[in-house]
């Protein structure tokens, strides 16, 4: 028997639950899990369904697709794993997390290729026989550059990809080629410290907390819609590098936090909010 | 136009969203907010509405009584300020917090007295001009005196009492008599250091970590459903008053949550959990 | 027998500590407690010691400036509560939770009087009688307005100014009347969100966790040494408005807290840094 | 030029501090960091300072022993990596996190061995080239694996033993035999849900928040010193499952923090609790 998850992202109006429970009712379905939103302010309904039995993926959609609202978006994704691109620069911190709870099967995912701008990672992801794939952009124009990221990426085709401390500005040429699949971490509370070195600025800031925020990627950099945040406490006593190391640990917890509800199709986007399900 | 909110706890089974949303729908109401969860392992369904719109409360329940399954437990609840009697000893900081809130317009609910067996807070209380009653347990039977506070009560008939640092055991007999509608706060990160002092307790062994857990009552002490908790960070420098005033900070957040929780009907309990919609 | 505060702040030598700890020695003092700190980066030396017993404060001082660098800045303070005068404008939050604490013998300082531009707060304030003042900003320029406001305050002298969320900005005169003496809590994690209604500012951005910050004010708005700083998580269900009512926890706590760590001498200002022995 | 930790620990007396920075002062000792801290309830001293410079290493220890009470505990350190074995059973969340930082240069110590009861996580030790031992428990007496433990650890003669996630009771023998070396972590926040699947406990207690604890091993099961807590807030929505994926992201972050004390000198143990400086 299958598992498959209905995601309906759709302008509210009366009735709504009525409607599409009456159909999911008709076919005979299990629903294992329902989550619903509404966000009275913008008059949009969210709903995240898993549901399992015996039906026909066809007919189902069109009872859907003739029901609900004309700008409704509705998926049906079968319960399977995705495949995830994860881009990188020197740091291990988070590319190493995602590694090992790959390895030992904790992330409902498949780590299909690591792409660097340098080599330093490639003894770390070699060892876990993963393909690592390194595109320099010394000496290169940087919309070349760009551009060879994106074949290199486009040839597998992933569901997403993870910016694990990938330290490369994205331009809109990338950004909209992979539109709503890009995932990244950025090594602060947004939105604060935007920009280079965060840990230096919030330093030099005397803050007391250190935080860390996965966002999708759009164009506006830092600015995208954001996931997941975490923190930890710091104080006077920290250097800027003692709180990089303790931002580090918050980095990858949050970006795999993040990653995780990705993977289970429980994040919808609406202007530059997520609504999580 | 009136706002009620719906509150369903039953035997989970196929289609109960899509009969339940069929007779919202056939009322013509507007769903304000809608929740719902189901615990796979218990196979039990809860559901939290907010309607609002011109219908007849009678045949509503009656269809949905006479639709879903036997044990359902229904509540069909005006949108209106519950009735609240706080319980106090001695102890001013979760008391003092939620006198602010009630009289800045911030709870959802009426203080109709405060009763303490001691009279330490009888000044503070008599500012807000809310009555005080004192019932002293000096030179009293234990049952005599609990008996005391349940006629005291009685005669308010509050839909919920808050014990904000009351620091007497209840009896089954108390317990029994106002059950499901007693709120406690535990000063400690319960099931840790149950019992007397705990903050001695949890500074003797070192903690690094303080919590404090609010709770519905039951006959067995501290061991009620847990409705919410926080924690705050201690180290070694911190005596056990000072691990006690940093408690008290959390203890006061945490019962307000709480009973913000309850005042808007969002807690279910079942077993020996809560579930919060 | 006296107990006094001894802060130290200087440039760091070699020998310091030997130089301070053979004065106190040989003063025949008790040491209660004692904390330093060296910031390597600028060469900087703080001692926070608390001292007890029979001393000639007068040689006591003259020693320790003779020995210790010419730039040393030596306070040498009775252990007395210190006055407070709380600024406020509408909101109650802040506010109520200082009087609770003031009220119960928490508070380690005096309120003298609460300063307001509303007389929204006035009934809370004379609840617990205490001087409730209010200069009205309507129909006065804001110069002659914060004139007024500095000579109040003057008639007082007080050794500490919070800003209970006093909603007016405060402009060079008035900050430098008042150098190192104005505590502030600012609603919002700072440097995130500066500005007006940062709660909807936050709201907008689709944040997970809000945050509230309590800093020293200086003539950069919102820019001053940070005391301390907490944070609560929200989700995509939270209006603003309920983004403000959690953020109002967190304010008041840290307010608290921040407001404490000043009373008891521990906060040493430096650049635009606090260090907290 | 050499640094090197020097850690006292003594009943305290008058005159400590001054005669302690006398001897450093006359030795022309630069010092770079210095904390101490005294515990007036049990009459404690504790110092920890890094210092510096060309300085007679048995002079200086002999000058301190004769100025300090009998009882003092003076340790000079050189400023050196420590040697970490690794036991651990099948879970591979917390070894991965110290593989991962050891080898991206985060680790300041040296992991010279892995050593598990079951062969699982054999692949993932060696491809980090790291020595991994299995030392089976079946059909063995539990005193003999432990000897056959004990014997495989001295072997390496390590200054440090990180349980991470082994899933064995270890008996006074062990524990005697690597006394104040044994660091655990604790998949529960001590005191609570001592015992054999705390998660589970946890779930069906309804708790909201999990939490983990990093602890010195003793004799008593769970209950040697505390050097480090965190938590992770989770609600009715998770099954233990979820509570033990949250959980283990918290339990990696605490282990490695309380790791990185023990491996830079940073935890003083007395009676049941921990200093750290």
């Amino acid at each position: 028997m299958n598992e498959y998850k209905l995601l309906i992202d759709t302008t509210d109006e009366k009735g709504l639950v009525y409607n599409i429970s009456k159909i999911l009712f008709n076919h005979n379905l299990n629903i294992e899990t329902n989550s619903e939103y509404v966000d009275k302010d913008v008059n949009k309904f969210f709903m995240r369904t898993v549901i399992s039995g015996d039906f026909d993926k066809t007919i189902l959609l069109e009872q859907l697709h003739s029901t609900l609202p004309k700008d409704a978006t509705i998926k049906l994704s079968k319960n399977t794993k995705k495949n995830i691109i994860i881009l990188v620069t020197k740091e291990a911190h988070c590319l190493g997390d995602i590694l090992i709870r790959h390895m030992s099967g904790e992330l409902d995912g498949n780590i299909i290729a690591v792409i660097a701008n340098h080599d330093t990672l490639k003894d770390l992801v070699e060892k876990f026989e993963i393909p690592f794939i390194c595109i320099s952009h010394e000496r290169v124009e940087r919309e070349t550059h760009e551009k060879m990221m994106i074949e290199a990426i486009d040839n597998f085709n992933p569901d997403l990809i993870v910016l694990a401390k990938y330290m490369r500005i994205l331009n809109p040429l990338f950004v909209d080629h992979f539109k709503n699949k890009i995932l990244n971490i950025h090594h602060s509370f947004l939105p604060a410290f935007i920009g280079a070195n965060p840990y230096k600025q919030a330093w030099e800031r005397g803050v007391k907390i250190i935080g860390a925020t996965a966002h999708y990627v759009t164009s506006d950099l830092d600015e995208g819609p954001i996931v997941s945040q975490d923190i930890v406490r710091v104080d006077h006593t920290y250097s800027w590098q003692d709180m990089r190391d303790a931002g580090r640990n918050v980095e990858k917890v949050v970006l795999s936090n993040a990653l995780n509800l990705l993977l289970n199709d429980k994040v919808f986007i609406y202007g530059n909010k997520t609504v999580i399900l």
